[in-house]
């Protein structure tokens, strides 16, 4: 006879819906994975009488009010799936407080109160477990806190955005932004607001949370130089093919002499890299560790089912025992853990293709290469039309080597005061 | 003040000196990420005047007696690297009766005789980690038997044999088997005896394993039908090619109606596929869970340091004690487990490609047409060019779709009767 772990929901909404159903439907397969039998116990939604894609056996508590599953001393672990801060925060910390293992994947609020609400966690003997917060069902959390535990990190770099990759795709394949916008929110892709998808600040979020679990890294992710996709424009895709690259919203941590790299941007990925191959909303991650070397993950980084899937997994490891241990052990977000810093941006280093929009008069080209030169940037190629209709504005393109990315915008600076240099220089990373 | 764990290792070669190396220079990254001090106590070597690579201190007994270490009751975990069956099996049985925690790379000892380590380890209340017997450096174990623990297991392919999938890259460029075989000797990539490597037994023995993981299945790695690279001809991957495909060594498990498919055998790749840019002697894995979708891993599959990160990593968990908790919840080679069948091999279905060689008489095609088309099998595309020498033999390439291998196999035998047909029909399945 199987022990019985006593589980509850926080919101039913479309991952929730999916836990649900892995949990009433698959529960023999679930009791086998665990070693002990996950019942639901106690769903709390905002409202009782929306319908559901998934049928609760009698057995479930339904309730509106969280403090009845709060007071609920039955249930011992909580999926915790409301999004946003408040009251997701309060929430959570008593919901922990009351003696509670969490399941979440909130990666919001891990972004903006993890330490918080690492540290009551660890004082109350609890855990927080996350896999789902970032690259939904693709095991980065554990890929990294745990199979690559014996390594150290050196990089990583991901696409951890699939409304960005989805939206990106569509401009590859001709739409202009708004309509790969519409495109991405038709077909489920995209919220009616994406602004925190197309910002980058949904990559950011995810980035700080990896970076604090492979780094250890002191950041905030609101200080995480970032660009999103919402000015990409499709010229620049289209040359970036020319040169046999695609763009990317990657987010990158590195570590580097002082502490560590971090950003979010569109970033120019060579078309042989694993990373220019992902399509559609997929998410992957590319991670070096110093005995490893690099390990590649691709797989769906949100939807219904995988991120249940990730919910799901996080789920067994709580009731056999692993995330306690994982947990205790992990220094995420503690005063304990060897923190590294963030780096000043302007010391990054990186190669980059500029887009400068020039009158196409005699000698621009000198003066622009003489600026980079005189910033110490090294130009690797360049490609220039010729213009459509005589006298008009062109694109010149230039590929650098690898500079800081303070002498870049020292010469940009520069360049751009140029009389024959429009003011829209277009920047863009380059992976190396 | 952290507890100490006290760790043995078996077999200092290469794995060995690489975990060694982690264990002296490393030893604070590891005690962080371990909540406790891994302290090697204890090596045994069979020469003790070899010379090594690492330098350890003299607080390490060395010694080229096993008996040494079982009785070393301090030890609490033993890095088992010794290659082979025997003494290998008696050795491992011995320290776990010790009391001692297991974590091995032998991926021939747990294909052969992974029931009877696994009983035993669970009835003494011990536990073996194991995942760098497959895929080296790449956590397929910890993300098949954890990440995706909520998923019934659908398919997985991968893979799985570093050395062939070099050799295979060396006869792309223009290499014939044998060379591209020394090639590989050359660059430390196969041994002076590559059979196991080449003939697909390695990657059985790894397919073995994983299905035991993720099916359940009940396999002894011999019974996985097998064909290796050592068969593989140049002309066929070239064909490969002008058809859009790359032939990779794939070793393939597939949930079916009534069981599971197994096998391994050279196999064409859509070149659009990520399994297709698998270069080098790197590993990859694609596994469907019916949850989380597909999720692909790669990295590298052999070598020191990658293969020291997952046994140094299996001795952080084994050290937290996870690696108990997943090993007596894992169903793995158990009799309480949901065992299913290996399903009788003519009933596989699979695209097929095949290459006749052919008198170049009229009427042939209709003839092998037909008889193809009387067993069931249908047509999707044909090579055939004209031949060099007017009434030589010529290459017939044709690609099926979807068929039974049992139909297959009797389409075969009858077109080999043909008189214009010789009897080296080649036949690679065809990923679909």
């Amino acid at each position: 006879m199987l022990e019985t772990v006593n589980v509850g929901i926080v919101g039913l909404g479309t991952v929730g819906t999916g836990v649900a159903r892995l949990l009433v439907e698959h529960s023999d397969r679930l009791a086998r994975r665990a070693g002990c039998r996950l019942a639901l116990r106690h769903v709390v939604v905002r409202n009782l009488d929306k319908p559901r894609d998934v049928t609760l056996p009698s057995s479930v508590t339904m309730s509106a009010d969280i403090e009845s599953l709060i007071d609920n001393a039955d249930v011992q672990v909580v999926i915790q799936l409301m999004g946003g801060l408040d009251p997701a925060r309060s929430y959570m910390l008593r919901l922990l407080e009351s003696g509670k293992d969490v399941v979440t994947a909130n990666k919001a609020l891990l972004a903006e109160h993890g330490a918080e609400m690492f540290a009551r966690a660890r004082e109350l003997g609890r855990s927080i477990a996350f896999e789902a917060s970032v690259a939904g069902g693709v095991p980065v959390i554990a890929g990294i806190g745990q199979c690559l535990a014996a390594n150290e990190i050196k990089s990583l770099r991901g696409i951890l955005n699939g409304t960005s990759n989805f939206i990106i795709g569509e401009m590859e394949q001709g739409a202009d932004y708004g309509e790969a916008v519409a495109a991405a929110q038709r077909l489920g892709f995209a919220e009616a607001d994406p602004t925190m998808d197309v910002d980058g600040s949904d990559a950011a979020q995810k980035l700080a949370i990896l970076a604090h679990l492979a780094f250890g890294a002191k950041v905030q992710w609101s200080q995480i130089p970032r660009v999103g996709i919402d000015s990409l424009q499709v010229e620049d895709m289209r040359f970036a093919r020319e040169l046999g690259y695609r763009v990317k919203l990657l987010a990158v941590a590195r570590r580097a002499t002082g502490g560590v790299d971090l950003h979010v941007s569109p970033t120019l990925v060579k078309h042989t890299s694993p990373l220019a191959d992902v399509r559609e909303a997929f998410n992957a991650i590319s991670v070096v560790g110093d005995a490893v070397g690099r390990v590649f993950f691709h797989g769906q980084g949100a939807g219904q089912m995988p991120t249940a899937s990730a919910v799901t997994s996080d789920l067994i490891d709580t009731a056999v025992g692993r995330s306690q241990l994982t947990f205790q052990t992990l220094d995420l977000w503690s005063d304990r853990s060897h923190q590294i810093d963030v780096r000043e941006r302007s010391l990054a280093s990186s190669r980059f293709y500029l887009r400068f929009m020039i009158e196409d008069h005699p000698g621009v080209l000198a003066l622009i290469a003489g600026s980079l030169g005189h910033a110490g940037v090294s130009i690797s190629s360049v490609i220039q039309h010729e213009p459509d209709t005589a006298g008009a504005a062109v694109p010149l393109v230039i590929m650098t080597h690898t500079a800081r990315e303070g002498a870049m915008v020292d010469a940009l600076a520069q360049i751009e005061q140029l009389d024959s240099v429009h003011d829209n220089t277009v920047r863009m990373r380059v992976l190396d």
